[in-house]
């Protein structure tokens, strides 16, 4: 099923990779600040906004941490606190940044609304959503659980995404538009998955242990896809908008319908769009 | 079709009742501050949430209006009148926090990824947004209906749940993750129900009178699941994720499909999960 | 297709058209600080709220300005700043008002559970997130990209609504419930469209170029329905909730399921309803 059109050619179902086009983390800071300036110029009503999240910072750790403590402060969270935890965050574990950057790079890639980074970035509640989101499993692998559950609980009146802060999500991720997206406690996601908003990876039952979906690298589901229980869809798949999967979804196959039923398969043989 | 398997053998389509397992009153808001206790000496960036919210109070009233009042408040509608009220209406009528403990229970029992009552309380938001809908609904029954719109219209701000004022709802009542739950003018729901995300009990036409579901005891609905027009979904019934359910399911029946079709009967036969 | 029952007689699929019942903007206004009196003086919880947002202004375009740069203010965009901006707007273009009253009079006529025109626009936030799309419509047109983003982000939190600020949007538009709704670039929205919570006109392929679709006048979405890509839903159209449509359906057709079919033809030979 895995077998690749030739051996030094990359797909995005063999997981995260740097590819050339790629900018490094210098660049895409650099990118940033550039951006940010040129529209702060341009557009006297934003040049607050930038200026405070991006260009009084030095780095992309300071710019993400003040970003995201703004979005999740309220009056019983405050701001200076959620700042200086999320800083916290990226320093105890650089892979926190490298997956926000190949997140980042991902929705640039595959956005096609999408024609900066800092937009990305300030504006898609999808991207904010997973960059807390990875926070929030940062605090409970340290076993900081009623912290990484009061995260859940702000991510999901932020950003109407309710992903639950033991799932295990990969790098190069994409959530467009995001509203009413649901990731349970025992899903597990791949790298370069792309999901649009209403998709659900949802329990079957009331058990504990595995009970949630495992979507492999390179999966794109449409918009209000539901995948229910301990299931996989297979690396490089699609599953169309709107489809109710129950059972599992082979490699590089298309799937649509309520239940949904394969409709194409050995997708890797066709050209990457 | 409503044979249950024994005389006092106790099934939740037959209606709330308290059960053997269940805290009372006291027991619950103890626990509730032992939980409170216990995350705040843990993790000292939740202690003043933790205390602000329940450690500050003396009774379930106080701290549920102090936390679904935080919740509402916006610069036009301020905390402290909103407290006053919430608090108000739990005087008035005992019945809305007997209701409140029933849910909070149903949550704590129901949902594998709950086992605290204190995060329920502080962190579902489809438990908040039905513990509004109960004040709007008293609201909406003194004849006090601009504020029981004004509060309908704050829920669906701020849990992105809009139920109608005037809708019934009974006791014990789980709506999961909750965003985008919509819940109409003339819906009824009954006691020991459990939804998802993206539910709805809409109306079919733009008639006056009767024109949304009723949902009896026990019924469960999946994620997306919408039911249309004046309809009864019977009690014990299960109907799968994304189905679209346009004509009457009777008791104790599973039921999947755009339209949904009832694919199994006399659920009640077997063992309770 | 497109014959009407009589030369004379109006169908809602033939474009927005101002109908004898409807107010004159005058009247509108009039009627808005009547209710708003009312409800003040009935209601002392909501009389600062209804004398900050309506009777302290002198004309709907200064109410409306006030209440949307309420909603989209945040630590760092600042309400006077957006007040004063979308003030700028209605002055620049008188259009924009016209359709905000054409889009109230809609709702007003066709949501049974709205029964005062000061509740749609207070408490709607469908209604709340179309007039901010035309605002950030008109900044797009005018070339304040960023700006025009920066709204798209703020709608999409504040009102759970993503519409993208190049979507072309027609008058009296009901958007119902509204949490989820997603609006992409390049999709073109007629005149009395009609559409519930979850609709998603969706883009196909990663392409850039017409990639939505349109929907024509008098159309009615409802609650779920994904139409994906760049095709057409012909005026006066109905499509089923949770439906999935995927190639253009006829005018004055019923269309539902996953994917849709149409199931009946030629509805403007029935009465209107």
């Amino acid at each position: 099923i895995n077998e690749f059109p030739s051996d030094d050619e990359y797909h995005p179902s063999q997981g995260w990779r740097p590819q050339p086009h790629h900018l490094s983390k210098e660049q895409l800071w650099e990118r940033i600040r550039e951006e940010a300036q040129y529209d702060a110029a341009s557009e006297p009503a934003l040049a607050s906004n930038l200026y405070s999240t991006i260009l009084a910072h030095n780095s992309m750790e300071k710019t993400m941490s003040f970003l995201l403590a703004n979005k999740l402060a309220n009056p019983t969270m405050l701001g200076m606190q959620l700042m200086r935890l999320i800083q916290q965050a990226y320093d105890d574990d650089p892979g926190l940044m490298e997956a926000a950057l190949a997140d980042l790079q991902a929705v640039y890639d595959r956005d096609p609304a999408c024609d900066k980074y800092s937009q990305a970035m300030l504006y898609f509640k999808g991207f904010q959503a997973v960059q807390c989101h990875r926070v929030a499993h940062w605090l409970w692998s340290k076993g900081r659980k009623p912290l990484a559950l009061a995260f859940q609980s702000r991510m999901s009146e932020a950003f109407h995404v309710d992903i639950h802060p033991a799932a295990q999500i990969g790098r190069g991720i994409l959530i467009d538009h995001a509203t009413g997206v649901v990731i349970g406690e025992t899903a597990v996601v791949g790298d370069n998955v792309s999901m649009l908003h209403h998709v659900t990876l949802g329990g079957s039952g009331t058990e504990r242990g595995k009970r949630h979906p495992t979507i492999d690298h390179g999966v794109l589901l449409g918009a209000g896809v539901t995948v229910l229980g301990p299931i996989t869809v297979g690396a490089g798949s699609k599953v169309g908008a709107g489809s109710v999967v129950v059972n599992d979804i082979p490699c590089h196959a298309v799937a649509v319908g309520v239940p949904a039923r394969i409709i194409k398969r050995d997708l890797i043989k066709e050209p990457v769009k």
